[in-house]
């Protein structure tokens, strides 16, 4: 089978070749470390490549079912990971000139989880600087650039992620949201990606940005993939005080159940405002799909957003600002503007403001699960309401590189905020090429209808199946 | 039985005589009262009588005895309250102008779980203003004063729970403990009192002051009374998300163990700067009476102390400040200026340095447990270091108060910082004829221990049955 044939399996299925000797597991290392270096001229989404690790993990794979023992349900599949998740000994830089030569002694679970698994990493990913901003700019690293054109944006903060599974050259990659980390790149490079519950994912041995926001997640080309990875990664842990006690439910044993009988629930206010005209295209024929899938779609209020998205911010930039404080003090020199002027903002916020914003959070989240969720199972709101921007307009040393800054984020900051899932879906094109999406939200811990509903749509819908054109 | 026969017999054997209608629960409630009003205009413990709710409880209690119905464990026991425990309906007033006439719609889960046992409330008690200030001192309600010479502090913040017991006027008091006001008053008036691991009882309708410190607990005669309180009001609560999961262990299974086998560790570096000749004696002669129970003493260092002291003071002032920001805002002139100059101290402080002394907790606790318990199982500590000083030279307004406001709370607060249990144990007397006390702590959620210790010195000591004469 060809490079782009094993890389395009799909992660059910590739696994399942492996498992049947049909395509060895270094075959596939080799097919995505081939495809990585091929695009990276063009995109920048490897931070470093893990030939050798990776290459002798496949081996030892491919060892194991030769001698017919059991190996774990992502046995082979080739993934690569946001460069900020641990692992003992290796380089672990996190996009910032400050983490140059950072070989952390432990090791985030999330990647013990997968390798568990039997999953094999072949490279760490670019990122923004400290994951904080939402375009994945990085004067450190250089940018990373987005596949269907490499003069936009990938979107961020896991930018390289977004980028190396658009491209398909990796299967996942694990990133990180904080404020939309997750679900931004996979909207800007047309995949899938989850946001999970607050606590469903260890974010141990993750580099932490915003403690009462962070979240760890996959990236991968559909629903029913990005499912598979979250298996193995979701579940109690130790290591995670915040992490919940609860043993991660079956995600797969109802995502083939269909969207009829669910109820989408569109909020057309704040979480509308503004949106471009193409985009608005986009997102009604998205909600058409939505009925065709079988879904009911009902419109509903939801309460609190506009308060939320100042709330939201105070805790970033106070939580971001006290762990970079100490560094900051001493090496303000060697941030990059953008991340350096949020963390002084940050400073300068109080602990009652600080304060004020965590205690909202509760009944704020509550008024809205239960005004939402009362009328529907999912919400479904719009991720960037403007087409793709580039990187040059959407710097942040550029006349509208604030603009960008601030508006890129406001529809998947909410969400952090409120703690819930919610699940990134390509749903079309505009007129740059470039892809747009939309985010359904779920009730806490409701993992398994955003998967069933992710699923159902991507079922009647082939967004997620379209790929940019490899580099000549 | 007299009244005051009635009062001194200690919890258990109260108990034990109204379920064997040796004396009815109405005679018991009635002596607390009565005794309640005779100190009264020497004292001001108490903020409000409840007779006839607490005599009409008392009647039930008597009349299902009478039926042989089965009653709690504390079933007739007379006992008193910090006025900031709510009960739906009933007035609580915080010893704060701001919340006169103030009536909460829910419950506090001690008071509910005091009901569950039988406890009767015979009346609330005076505090300090919102539970912020370590000595007794209210402008609002009138001072609290020490029945063993009302010229003295009883400490504070449950100023009249310490106060009201050490006169036998009630056997039991519930207190709370964010930086000591529970341990201060027991100390300050001979008593014992119990400040719990943070998380092992609910602060559910207890009025909040610092949640990451906050502690309620009981003050009584003995530390196997005040071991009998807390059977009755710990353990898990799910309107307390900060309360463990953990159900409560049987304290009275272990109590009569005895100190033998047991190691108690002495930290003569931070806990005993500056401490006054005469409570030195006094805690020398408790190393004594400790050796006498039965306990080996061992010297043990005891880490982080003084970086700890500064933490316990940035999140008391944050917490507290964040709390009362939007009244502060509004009714400033409605706090006494002690209080109101903390607030708008804690206002000023920066959420990242809040969440710096937050973070820091974890790896300062592990290293303090990890020093500390590896070489004894409770470290015993001065609570106060001076004799008690009198009201007027400890007032916030005398030259000497800022210093006296300061050094009171010096040895407790830093427990509250690091989570775990204190008891305060009566220790002897200064030549000014006032209380001096100790404390021990242990491990996290090691209750058990605190209280077989504790009840193992009262066995060799009889400080603790040492009670104030009476009113003329």
């Amino acid at each position: 089978m060809t490079s782009a044939g094993i890389l395009g399996l799909g992660i059910g299925r590739l696994a399942e070749a492996i498992r049947k000797r049909e395509i060895s597991a270094v075959a596939a290392a080799e097919a995505s470390l081939a495809a990585l270096e091929r695009w990276q001229p063009h995109l920048n989404a490897v931070a470093r490549p893990r030939r050798e690790a990776a290459l002798a993990a496949a081996e030892r794979i491919d060892a194991a079912i030769a001698r017919g023992e059991p190996v774990g349900p992502l046995a082979g599949v080739p993934m690569a990971h946001k460069d900020m998740f641990y692992r003992a000994g290796e380089l672990s830089e996190c996009g910032a000139k400050l983490r140059r030569g950072h070989v952390p002694a432990t090791t985030s679970t999330a990647l013990a989880c997968l390798d568990a698994a039997g999953a094999v990493q072949v490279a760490w990913l670019n990122m923004a600087e400290f994951a904080f901003n939402p375009t994945g700019h990085n004067d450190h690293t250089g940018h990373v650039r987005n596949p269907w054109n490499p003069a936009h944006i990938t979107g961020g903060s896991s930018s390289g992620s977004g980028a190396a599974v658009a491209a398909r050259a990796t299967l996942a990659a694990l990133g990180s949201d904080t404020g939309g980390s997750i679900r931004l790149p996979a909207a800007i490079c047309g995949i899938t990606g989850l946001k999970p519950t607050w606590g469903l994912v260890s974010r141990h041995g993750a580099m932490p940005l915003s403690a009462s926001l962070d979240t760890v997640g996959p990236l991968a080309v559909s629903a029913h993939d990005v499912a598979l990875v979250t298996q193995a990664i979701a579940g109690a842990d130790p290591l995670d005080p915040d992490c919940a006690a609860r043993p991660a439910p079956d995600f797969l044993a109802t995502i083939e159940g269909g969207a009829r009988g669910l109820v989408i629930g569109v909020a057309r206010g704040f979480l509308w405002e503004g949106v471009h005209e193409e985009v608005r295209v986009i997102l009604e024929d998205a909600l058409a799909a939505w009925r065709a899938a079988g879904a009911t779609v009902v419109e509903v209020e939801a309460p609190g957003l506009a308060e939320i998205r100042t709330l939201v911010g105070t805790i970033i930039l106070a939580e971001s600002a006290a762990l970079h404080a100490a560094q900051l003090r001493d090496h303000a020199d060697d941030y990059t503007q953008a991340v350096r002027t949020r963390l002084e903002t940050g400073l300068a916020i109080p602990a009652a403001t600080y304060l004020d914003a965590l205690r909202a959070r509760k009944p704020l989240t509550e008024a809205f699960c239960r005004t939402v969720f009362s009328r529907c199972d999912a919400l479904f709101a719009p991720v960037l309401l403007d087409p793709v921007p580039t990187i040059a307009e959407s710097d942040a040393g550029a006349p509208t590189g604030a603009r960008w800054q601030a508006t890129i984020p406001r529809n998947t900051r909410l969400f952090n905020y409120l703690g819930l899932p919610a699940l990134s879906l390509p749903s079309g094109f505009t007129r740059n090429g470039l892809p747009a999406g939309h985010q359904i939200v779920g009730r806490p811990f409701d993992e398994p209808t955003l998967f069933r509903l992710g699923h159902a749509f991507q079922n009647v819908t082939d967004w997620h199946l379209r790929a940019p054109a490899p580099p000549a």
